[in-house]
């Protein structure tokens, strides 16, 4: 047997466990796959004394992450302790000087310092490798950086916060509103502190913001990526949309367009029968389009103790291995600063509104629309008993900027009754 | 710029083709994520004078394919002449001796000599790859023997046929026979051109007697493949089926039992719900379990110029970056010799046949399977204006055994006209 890789994990939560878990259990697997035993050397986290479900003690401890980096005894940092700032980028910076591989599931640090850290680990010579940071035990990245490697990646899509999928999904099925269905999705645990994170659609932005680095060979730019959040979405929105054979999804979408880089990670509407509009509850989907293999589909878990371990173990894998690429596929030195693009690609919109029930209002609407340069497809007004009357447009092709110029339009009209809604209706 | 790496080419038709246009359409983008350009130096086809969608002129020309594995320029043999025998089998043979890197689409050549070539590779330090002979485009390997190698596998399934599940599916659609919609195939050109290969189950037999040595770190066992085809498929089976919420598919499943390993291609029924039930058309899907990951479904093309070539480029990516592992992901060494499991894992079956519009017909069928222990779920007698009688039933789980026992006893039994069938029912 040969030298066995020695892993330093910080933070013993959820995935942590999971990652001891799978080198306990499949001890034997693990070095028959890898040529090497993979074993844990140290571990570290906020409480030594906690209660938890796999046993740690034979393990050195360390009560403050960072000094993981430092011990002689560990090859491989797993980083699990999470954030953008604080001990995991010290622990991860720590590491990568000290000449050694780092595996994190950090998809806030990756969006905010992936290139500054892809630049350390480059300039080391060591692997910064992060599977789990991006739709939990699906293995996208290494989809991207090796199974498509022959590709030119034309787009990537994907559901990527399963907290979200769960609220709209729950929302349609149940015919709860928002409001319900966050208040539950958080007694069960599914929200982060922050529910922001989630709903908010800035953790799935986060992973967007990688996926655009693979796949177009750019730096890391989660401040460019569109953001929108679920909260506004009715069950009105749902059951309209369904009717017309659609789902909403919080769907994140990255294009190399002529007018740069489009990263928009924003409640869509997606059509029912495609994979992205079947997708139910807290699972995480990701379509990948390259020239040359056209759609691929990956879906799984996207969170959860065991499909976070299994990620991180992949990457442990390759290192046990002795694969090596750099951080985003190529060298650091080749990726590019591409401009974000200010107008997202032309689509058919979603648009739901209530007007005042006064003669001349859906006029008015239409007016608008037509001022702004926007068709109308299809234009449907319900039956009402009061006096504010339903509206539901679906647009032809128009730019998010004639959208937005129509929304702020509508709001100054007078006849429009609370907040206006617009969805883009993504062509998948 | 490091050393280029250089690649042979046996067989110039679809796929190869395919693969020549990605190197010379993306050099400057391999070259970056490779660190390494990766280029071509000879190839080799039956005719050098037949007129080709990509210009080979610049590239060494050799009549004999196995005349490659002799050459000093060339680092990896890429294998896409087809056969299990003959030219095939004596470049990768010839390739591996040499020392030089193998990427192969043969699933035929693997499914039959997969393990002696798996030898030949790790007895001379050479890699042997086959990304794209298994689902296509789809990066199934390297998701099972890298993105799980955290994971005991518990079962892979999947539809990797693309032939079979056009013509399932369009018969479903445009409620055309079997017959009807298999020459329109043929005519479109999607059969090989032995068409058992396709509708037979073979080719996709093979594709998962891939998929079992990697999951099950087993040797490569074919023959002990159960393989049924889909001739016997009527439309009514079809309508059948969708009436009660399920679709037909020719679905591989492979699992290590308590009784030895399970493998199986036949034509299943899968909930509608499940990805597998809403696959249509040419498309692939493979669909794997992991004790820690869970369920991962993979879906794309699964054949093509494109989609192909983007497979071999896979590997000949990973080669030109230097990764390197066993042949089926474990030492060849440790690949065990498994059992084939006489009886496969239980299930409900759909069984329909027309009996005899005669008193007692019914329970005469009812009474066999009751004799054999099979215990019915369901029971349908259709409406008729002659003397059949078409009859539908669901059984409780009830294993192949007693299944086939049940239909012996129907053909026997005088009440059934023509051959009955049974379908399990996938537990997806």
């Amino acid at each position: 047997m040969t030298t066995p890789l020695r892993l330093g994990i910080a933070g013993l939560g959820t995935v942590g466990i999971g990652v001891v878990k799978i080198v306990q259990r499949h001890a034997d697997l693990l070095a028959l796959r890898a040529g090497r035993p993979v074993t844990i050397a140290a571990v570290s986290a906020h409480s030594r004394t906690k209660n938890r479900s796999a046993d740690v003690s034979a393990y050195a401890w360390e009560d403050d992450a960072v000094a993981l980096a430092a011990r002689d005894d560990v090859d491989v940092v797993v980083e699990l302790v999470g954030g953008d700032n604080g001990p995991a980028k010290a622990l991860v910076e720590a590491a990568l000087r000290n000449g050694k591989d780092v595996v994190t599931a950090n998809k806030a640090l990756l969006a905010h310092h992936g290139h500054a850290l892809a630049t350390l680990a480059e300039r080391n010579g060591r692997a910064l490798r992060f599977e789990a940071a991006v739709a939990g035990g699906i293995p996208v990245i290494k989809a991207m950086i090796e199974g498509m490697a022959g590709n030119q990646i034309r787009r990537v899509m994907g559901v990527m916060n399963g907290t979200c999928n769960y609220i709209l999904t729950r929302m349609e099925s149940a015919g709860l509103p928002y409001e319900t269905v966050f208040d539950e999705a958080k007694q069960l645990g599914y929200l982060e502190a922050d529910p922001n994170l989630d709903v908010g659609g800035i953790d799935a932005g986060h992973k967007l913001s990688i996926l655009s680095a693979i796949a177009f060979g750019t730096k890391v730019d989660f401040d460019a990526v569109v953001l929108q959040g679920i909260g506004a979405i009715s069950i009105d929105d749902i059951r309209l949309a369904r009717d017309m054979g659609y789902s909403i999804k919080l769907l994140g979408v990255t294009q190399m367009t002529g007018r740069g880089l489009e990263q928009r990670m924003t409640p869509c509407l997606v059509p029912g029968t495609h994979p992205l509009g079947q997708l139910d509850g807290g699972t995480n989907m990701v379509v990948i389009e390259g020239d040359s293999v056209g759609q691929i589909v990956l879906r799984g878990a996207g969170a959860g103790e065991g499909p976070t371990a299994s990620a991180v173990m992949a990457d442990v894998m390759d290192i046990a291995r002795g694969l090596s690429f750099p951080t985003f596929g190529q060298p650091v030195g080749s990726l590019t600063e591409a401009p974000a693009a200010a107008v997202s690609t032309g689509a058919s919109w979603y648009l739901r509104m209530v007007l005042l029930d006064k003669p001349g209002a859906l006029a008015k609407i239409a007016t608008i629309l037509g001022n702004v340069g926007v068709s109308i497809d299809r234009m449907r007004q319900y039956s009402h008993d009061n006096a504010h009357a339903p509206v539901l447009i679906v647009t032809h092709k128009a730019s998010s900027d004639d959208i937005a110029l129509a929304m702020e339009h509508f709001n100054q009209s007078g006849v429009v009754v609370g907040a206006p809604m617009a969805l883009r209706i993504e062509d998948v």
